[in-house]
Parts: C-alpha cells; structure tokens; sequence
C-alpha cells in the first residue's frame, strides 16, 4: 500500500501488532523508543557524512543506495510510529498542528529563500 | 484530520507545498534533511534524559508535558517527511518493507518477551 | 599513555597528524565532524538501548561489552578532537569555563540530588 | 589551564567533583549518560545545519558563533568525561588504542584524499 492510500493509522496498527505478538511493550517505554529514533536517525545520517550537500543529492540515481536510505528512513518512522503508540498521539494532527505552528513561525514573504526571519 | 483518515501522501503534500512557497527546496539537500531529523530525534530525547523508563511512562498522565512532546515528534515527522519528499521515497513501502523484514529476522517463537534471538 | 599524564594537546597532535598523512583536510568541515561526533554518539548509545538504567551499570562487570563501549567513547573523542582542531578551539579552556558556568547554573545547596533548580 | 598543560584526569577529576558535590552519581547511569552525549553532539551540529560543509569553515572568523561552538563542543565533552569516570575508563589509552586501529583500518598509500579503502 503507497502513500496515496495508506493512513498513518493503518502503519501504527501494523506496528502495534508487531510489537504486540513479540510482546514487547515492556521495552517500549517512551525513554527507549526515544534513543531508538535517534539511533536510526544517526544511520539514516551516516551515508551523507563524507558528501557535500550538493553530492548527496546524487543518491536518488544511484537506486541501491536509494534503497539503503529508504530503509532507514523506515527505521527511523517505525520508532517513530511505536513511540506514538506508546503515548496514545495522533501523529497527523500533532505534524498538522506543527505545519500550522511553523507557518506563523516562518511568515512567507519575510522567509523566502531564507531560513531565518530577518530582524 | 486525524490518523484514522489522513494518508502519508497528504502529508507529504503538505510539507512539499510548505516549503514551496518559501523556496527552501535548496535547502533541503538530503544531507541537511537528515541532520534535521537527527537534531530533532534529540530534542524529542531530551525530555527523557534523567528520568528511568518506567518513570517516563508517567507521561501520558501530564498533558503538557506530552502536548511538547507530540510537538517534537512532529518536528521529527515533518524532517523526515521532507526528505522523503527530496528523495521520493514512499514512506508507506518502505516501513511496510521493513516490518516483512523485521519478521523475518525476528520469529515470533524466538524472539517472545526478548529482543535478540537466542543463539 | 594513560589520563593521569596525557594532555588534551597530546591526543589533539596525534589526530591532527593522522589526517593530515592521509590528506583528510578537505573532510573535515566543521559540518562533517560534528555530523560525526553525532553519528558516533548514537552508536555509543546503542550499547545501552533496551537496558534500563540500573541495568546499564552492570557493564561494568563484563570485561567485552566495556572494551566496545570504550571504542565508541574513543570514536566520540576522536571527532570532538578533530573538530576543536579544525576550529582552533582549546578544548581544555572550553571545558573548565563550561563547569565554572555550570557552578553558577546549578549551586549545590539547591542541586543536592536533583537536576533542576526548584522554584 | 590550556590543553597543551591540562590531562584528561584533570578534567576528569573536576567533572567526578562537580557530580559529587551535587549528589548527581544517581543520575549518572551509562545510559543515561550515553544519551546526555548524544543530545548535546546534536545541539552542536544544529549550528551547522543549514549551511554548506565550505561555509561551515567560516564560524572560525565569527568570534561570537565560535564561542557558542565551543560551549557545545564542551558539553559534549563534559558527558564523555562523565562516562569515562561512571565506567572506570582511561580515555586516553581508548582513544591511542583507536588511532592505532583505524592506522591498520585506513593505509596511508590506499586512503590518501579518500575515505574509503578502493576495493
């Protein structure tokens, strides 16, 4: 199921039940589920340590790094998704709330090509 | 619009639109996209730095506390919603690809109530 | 040579050295080492995932997981070394004006065995 | 004290003392510590995150940001410190044992300008 039908819902079930026949809720604590994010976010990281910013965005025609990414971009939601679930959030209306919190932040005409408010 | 009815796609279109208007989209090299989700993977981490993890549980019971923590782990959705955007990653895919994966490489039988499989 | 008689210069010299023979410079944007320092940090982490406090203690009673945590600690170290080396920062200096900051942020008779100053 | 007088179990000493006054050794676990270095590496790095790895190189002509870095650069270490004390660890000795084996890792003749070993 891609993007264009898949609810945030139906992946935090998906991960649920995983968790759930494992039964491993007992290592789910917010605390652990947390460093996990980090974890893999620090993966995700490492195949754009030794690249300029430029280089890496050469890695979208290079389809088994790709895919190296991909998985651990997956890493990173499905802790992600279990911390989520572990503290009963609703990951689309805090994301919606964020977007709406940061178009405030970041008012277009002051912010345009730039990623700081001028004061 | 709440998990039970919003797609990865809606999203991701959100995010895309955002940083459109404000012509970011030279900023959001995969190498910065990935420092983002890291520093706020960290930011999120934070809020349970010195406690135990049974004690961050509690959490839950404190709606402010979890109000900023939902916000964090907003900031590190929409980063890694971005990059998935720059990289046209399909999320959905790739964490459903990864849980065939993870079942894999953790059996249920072996892998109840641990989490590494026993030699 | 042990912390006892070892100057922070020391190991600052012997990294300088171990780039500069390999012509490493050009890498070693401030950016990419503290992209490092990050990426070595979470793998120090990691070590200690799905441990609870207490339990993260008892490495010190098993001789094989302490030698890899003190790899990851060192791998820390290297890249903190290597960035001070690349900004020309005494690490020393920034350390000692760090606690004498720290001294003021947290006096001990409102610290005494707790994190935050109360109000 | 500057680096090229101060030993590493000098700064040790300062940070065991700063933790013993406060009665902080409690809070002190290796896990708790590990993540204590890992959100601090990530603070440092969000002072990077949006500029290229060549404009990063040009913090060390801005007095005032480099003297933010090098507050940051000092909380990572401070952590480390307080590891390398919380597990009894001579961070002097791991940081020469890793140089001796990333010597073996990166040959000179096969790593010079490169990060990778050719194949």
């Amino acid at each position: 199921m891609p993007d264009a039908t898949t609810t945030l819902a139906t992946l935090k079930d998906l991960l649920r039940q995983f968790a759930a026949e494992r039964e491993w809720e007992p290592f789910h604590s917010p605390k652990n589920l947390a460093m996990g994010v980090a974890i893999e976010a620090a993966e995700l990281m490492e195949h754009f340590l030794w690249v300029d910013c430029a280089a890496s965005r050469a890695i979208v025609h290079d389809p088994e790094r790709l895919g190296e990414v991909a998985d651990e971009i997956a890493d990173v939601a499905c802790h992600l998704l279990n911390l989520s679930n572990a503290l009963g959030i609703d990951l689309s209306d805090a994301v919606q709330a964020k977007i709406a919190k940061n178009a405030l932040k970041y008012p277009v005409d002051k912010c345009r090509g730039r990623y700081r408010v001028e004061d």
